[in-house]
C-alpha cells in the first residue's frame, strides 16, 4: 500500500499509507492525512468531463490533473475516510474524525473540531473554536460561528419549501449551542448564544441568548438560567433534564 | 494501486483505481465507478458460507467467486465508498454520493440521485426522478415512487412492533416531498404529492397532496398553499416557516 | 491488494485483501474481517505522539507500532469500511454491518448485531444479544444492556448542558425497544422491558415496562398493552401506530 501524493501538492506534514492527495493542495506541518482519506476531490463538473465514451480503468493520475487542491494548516488530523473536495481551506489545527465530507468552497477555522460522519455537503462556513459532533449535516450556504456547539446529528437545511429554486443560508451565530438531533430550517439565524434543545425544531429566528425546545422551536428559557443549571450540573447534582 | 475486476463483469464505462467489481456485473457506458467502491457485494448467507474453520488471508477472488453481480446503467456515477451488494439494479443516468449503501434486491429508476451515507438497507424499490438526499435511511420494503424528494436524515422503518415477527412495506407515492429528519413508520403511505413538513413523525397515511407537521404528525395545510408559499418564497421573500 | 497484518496480531480467523490489522489484536476463529476494515486503530493521544516535525509518508508499521489491538470473538463478521479502535473488545458470533465505528474501551456482548454507520463513540458497554439498527449514535458512557433494541438513527447524549465539564452515564436496561429517531438525554435510566416510540425526546427516566413517546417524551402505554398490540400486528391486522 503506498499513498498517491500529486506531483503539484505540498507536503510539510505527514501522510499515511493509503491515503489520496490530489492536485495543488498544500498539507501544513505538524498535520496528519490518514489512511484512505482523499484530499483534494474533484467537484461534479469536473468528474462529469471524465465521462466520455471511451471505457476501462480511469488512472488516479487524470483525477489529479483536474483538481484544483485543498489546503490544510498546520497541525490538522484529517483522520481515515475523509473526503475533502478541491476548494475546501481547514485552518490550523483543525481535527477530523472518521468518514467526515467536506465539499468545495467550504471553510473550517482554526481549532475547530469535526465529529465522524458529518458532512459539510456544499460551501459552508465554520469559525475558529467550533465543536461539531458526528453525524451532523450542514449543506450548502450554511454559516457557524466561532465558538459554536453542535451536538450529535444536528441537520441543517437550506430550502424551505423543496424543491424550490431558492437555496438560503441558515446562521448559527457565536457561542450557540445546538442540542443532539436538532433541525434548523433554512433561513433561521439561531442568535449569538442561544441554545437549542435536543430534538427541537426550529422554524423561527431565535432571539440571542434564549433558550428554545420542542416542535416547533418555542422559548422555554435563557442562557442566564442554562448557565445557572449548568453550574448545578457540573458540581455533581443528579441530571435533570433542561425543561 | 489497482482496481480489482472481475473477469465476469461486463464493463463499458470507466472504474477508478481502487474501485472493486465482483461477479458478472455490468457498468453501462459513460458510467463512473470510484475508488474504494464496491460493486456486487455479497450478501449475507453468501458471506457466511465462506466463514469455515480454516484461517488466514481470504482473496477477492473467492467473493468475486460467489457475487451474481450488480447492474449499473449507463451515464451513472458511483462516487468513492459505495457498496452496491449483487442483485442492485441502477437505471440509467443516476448519481450516487460517498458512502452510499444499497443492499440486494434494490432498484433505483433513472434520473434519480442519492446523497452522502444513505443506506437502502434490504430491498428497496425507488422510482425515477427520485431526490434522495443525504444520510437517509430507507429498510427493507420501502417503496419510494417517481418523482419524490426526501431531504437530509430522512428515515423510514419496516416493523411497527420491534422485534416483531413481521415486516411491512411502506410506500412513499408519486410527488411526495418529506422534510429533512422525518420520521416516516412502517405500513403508512404517504399519499401523492404530499408533504412531510421536518422533523414530523408521520404515524398514520398522508392523504393525497395534505401537508403534515408535528409529532404524531398532523395536517396543516395543502399542496396547494404549499406551492402558493413556495412560489412567493422563491420570487425572494423573507423566508418564513411553512407553518 | 494485499491485507496489512502486524507481526503481533493473532489470526485464528479470515482477513479480506484490504484490511488492516494492528498491534496485538486477536482475531477468532471462523470470524471474518473485510477489505478496507481496520482493527487496533490507536487512540487520539497516541496519534498525536505521531505528529512531529518531519514529514512524509507515515507506515503503516508505525500505527502497527503504538497499537496496543483490539480483541474480536469467534465467528464474528467485520465488514467493509469498519473502525475498531485499541481496546476494543467484541465477544463471540457478533455482526457488524459497513463502516462502523468503535471507540477505545468499548465491549459489545456476544451475539449483538450493530447496522451500517452506527458509532460507538467512546467507552461503550453493549450487553450480549442487543440489536443494534443503523446510523445510531452512542457517545462515551453509555450503558445498554441485553437484549435490548435500538432502533435505526436512535441518539444518545453524555452531557446535559453542553459543553460542560460533566460528562454522565445513560443506560438502557435490558430488554427496552428504542424506536427510530429517538433522542435519550445523558443521565436517563431507560428502565427494563421500557418502550421509547420512535421520534420522541427523553428527557427523564423512563420507569420498567412503560411506554413513552412525544417532546418531552410522556408515558402513553405499558409493555403488556405494546406485547397485545404487537400480537394483532404479527397476525396480520393492518398496521397501525403505536399510538
Amino acid at each position: 500500500m503506498k499513498p498517491y501524493i500529486s506531483s503539484k501538492a505540498e507536503l510539510h506534514g505527514k501522510v499515511l499509507e493509503g491515503a489520496v492527495i490530489l492536485g495543488p493542495s498544500k498539507i501544513g506541518s505538524e498535520s496528519l492525512v490518514d489512511n484512505g482519506a482523499i484530499v483534494g476531490y474533484p467537484s461534479r463538473q469536473k468528474l462529469l468531463s471524465l465521462l466520455g465514451r471511451d471505457k476501462g480503468v480511469l488512472r488516479i493520475d487524470e483525477l489529479d490533473s483536474i483538481s484544483s487542491g485543498a489546503l490544510i494548516g498546520e497541525g490538522c488530523i484529517v483522520r481515515s475516510g475523509c473526503i475533502l473536495y478541491e476548494d475546501v481551506k481547514l485552518g490550523n489545527r483543525i481535527e477530523l474524525g472518521h468518514n467526515v465530507l467536506i465539499r468545495s468552497g467550504s471553510n473550517v477555522g482554526e481549532y475547530s473540531r469535526i465529529g465522524s460522519g458529518t458532512q459539510l455537503d456544499g460551501a459552508v462556513q465554520v469559525g475558529r473554536d467550533v465543536n461539531i459532533q458526528s453525524q451532523v449535516y450542514l449543506p450548502h450556504l450554511t454559516e457557524v460561528e466561532e465558538r459554536v456547539f453542535l451536538g450529535p446529528c444536528v441537520r441543517v437545511t437550506n430550502d424551505l419549501y423543496p424543491l424550490s429554486r431558492r437555496l438560503v443560508k441558515t446562521v448559527i451565530e457565536r457561542g450557540a449551542v445546538i442540542g443532539c438531533g436538532a433541525v434548523i430550517l433554512a433561513g433561521v439565524v439561531v442568535g449569538e448564544d442561544a441554545v437549542v434543545a435536543a430534538g427541537a425544531v426550529v422554524t423561527r429566528d431565535v432571539q440571542p441568548r434564549a433558550v428554545v425546545a420542542g416542535i416547533p422551536a418555542k422559548q422555554i428559557s435563557t442562557r442566564e438560567e442554562y448557565e445557572e443549571r449548568k453550574k448545578a450540573y457540573e458540581a455533581g447534582e443528579r441530571p435533570t433534564s433542561p425543561r
